[in-house]
């Protein structure tokens, strides 16, 4: 069956997470359903980023392999493919498929991406803002953002992330945080992470860190030291997931993609994408 | 009874607007309550600007008389207020108040006011943003961003908005629009807004207008005719209101908003001040 790309973006905050669980509305679970009920076959999505429940995404890329009358022939019955799919899968708009074309060959929504890039939103005030209250985290403690930036120079490499990740059997905790840089914009607070990957819930450990050096609760050498440790530190916590936005998914050119979708194969058990 | 000031912000959503109307939750009859409340006794709140259902607010300002014990004697009993406050009237976060300050001899939260500022948002792109559904007006078709801020500039100056205004008797529909510019970061179009006041739904008529011309519907030279009529304008219509967010009021020193105090009482009847 030929495969088609998804382009997506999504409010986290009416769905439990990206995968599908049975009883609880996840964007796999609708996708699917959306896929399903147009195809008239059971359709399944493989997804670049398993986004926890509560976190959005902007720039979440999947893919479906689908009977050969839903590929779409021109951008028109993309669109129209994209508006349909939109329509069924949302609930009061939180769910947009954004995009729909057929898949370059070798191409594997999660196992193509050679690199992620979240977003996370602090609204650094003592008054919460109820505009931003779905996609910031509010920290009404002052925060000192060079701090915060210092702290986040200091994690970026290829490491071993353990201290960051929530433990899971078998897989390596070894990531390469390519960015992450802090930006002010009046009480916003905006991180900006890109890696090649982050394992459970690495992204919402790694901005606490910072978050606890910005509070001055933790020393910058402490936060770096913590790359030493072997497991999850209780010294972070965590972010809470809304302030937390998948932005982009990075692929190689497309006529690389079928000789690296046999090396990304080779690394499969390595990966765990989620964050 | 001494007068407070309140700094407000509020996500218009799940508002019925600002103006309390008997069983619907409104912002000025939610506010009253929580007053009331605490006060004991009941309390009025008077406000600057009274948005329509849906319109946002970042910087709204509002003042109530209040009974003596109620006037916070310094920063902290002044937080412990606004958080108070903000837990009573707000539902799941939807209304905050930023501060509470003694106000100034003279101070109304309307009559002082000399300045109202507003922000619309526009999401220009084919796909509608789950992120930005409630903050920004989706516009699917392109829009010429300089023809729009071309058109903007043709409407600044002291001019008779009655094209712009919901017709209301006994009002004047004159008022001086000070800055009113367009800005694009990506997909998300910005106008700003600043006027001495805006009459009823006045923003929502002149983005509209602008947004016509960016669709190539109306020539720029229609738009700016627009200002001959003495009633509004079928041709431009009414952008959303969930586009729509007040976020700044300005008032003049407090030495001088005594004397301003008579000035505006002359006024009162000639300044509606809703947008």
């Amino acid at each position: 069956m030929p495969r088609i790309r998804l382009d997506l973006a999504y409010d986290g905050g009416g769905f439990a997470g990206w995968a599908a669980q049975p009883g609880l509305r996840t964007c796999q679970g609708e996708l699917e359903r959306a896929l399903t009920t147009i195809a008239r076959e059971p359709v399944r999505v493989a997804v670049a980023g398993r986004t926890d429940a509560g976190v959005h995404a902007s720039g979440q890329v999947a893919h479906a392999d689908v009977p050969d009358a839903l590929v779409p022939g021109d951008p028109d019955a993309a669109q129209r493919l994209a508006l349909r799919l939109s329509r069924l899968a949302a609930r009061g708009g939180d769910l947009v498929v954004r995009a729909v074309s057929p898949a370059p060959a070798g191409f594997d929504a999660r196992f193509s991406a050679v690199s992620r890039s979240y977003r996370y939103r602090i609204m650094a005030s003592a008054a919460a803002d109820p505009l931003e209250r779905h996609t910031a985290a509010h920290v009404p403690q002052p925060l000192d953002v060079d701090a915060m930036q210092r702290t986040a120079e200091a994690l970026v490499g290829l490491r071993d992330f353990a201290a960051f990740c929530k433990p899971r059997e078998g897989g390596t905790t070894i990531r390469e945080l390519r960015a992450f840089t802090w930006q002010r914009e009046g009480a916003l607070l905006t991180a900006a992470l890109t890696a090649d990957a982050f394992c459970h819930s690495m992204v919402r450990a790694l901005v606490a860190a910072c978050v606890r050096v910005g509070e001055g609760r933790l020393g910058l050498a402490q936060a770096a030291a913590l790359l030493d440790e072997r497991s999850r530190s209780p010294l972070t916590g965590l972010m809470p997931a809304h302030g937390l936005t998948l932005v982009a998914v990075g692929y190689p050119p497309d006529d690389l993609l079928a000789q690296q979708a046999e090396r990304a194969r080779a690394r499969r058990s390595a990966s765990d994408l989620d964050a």
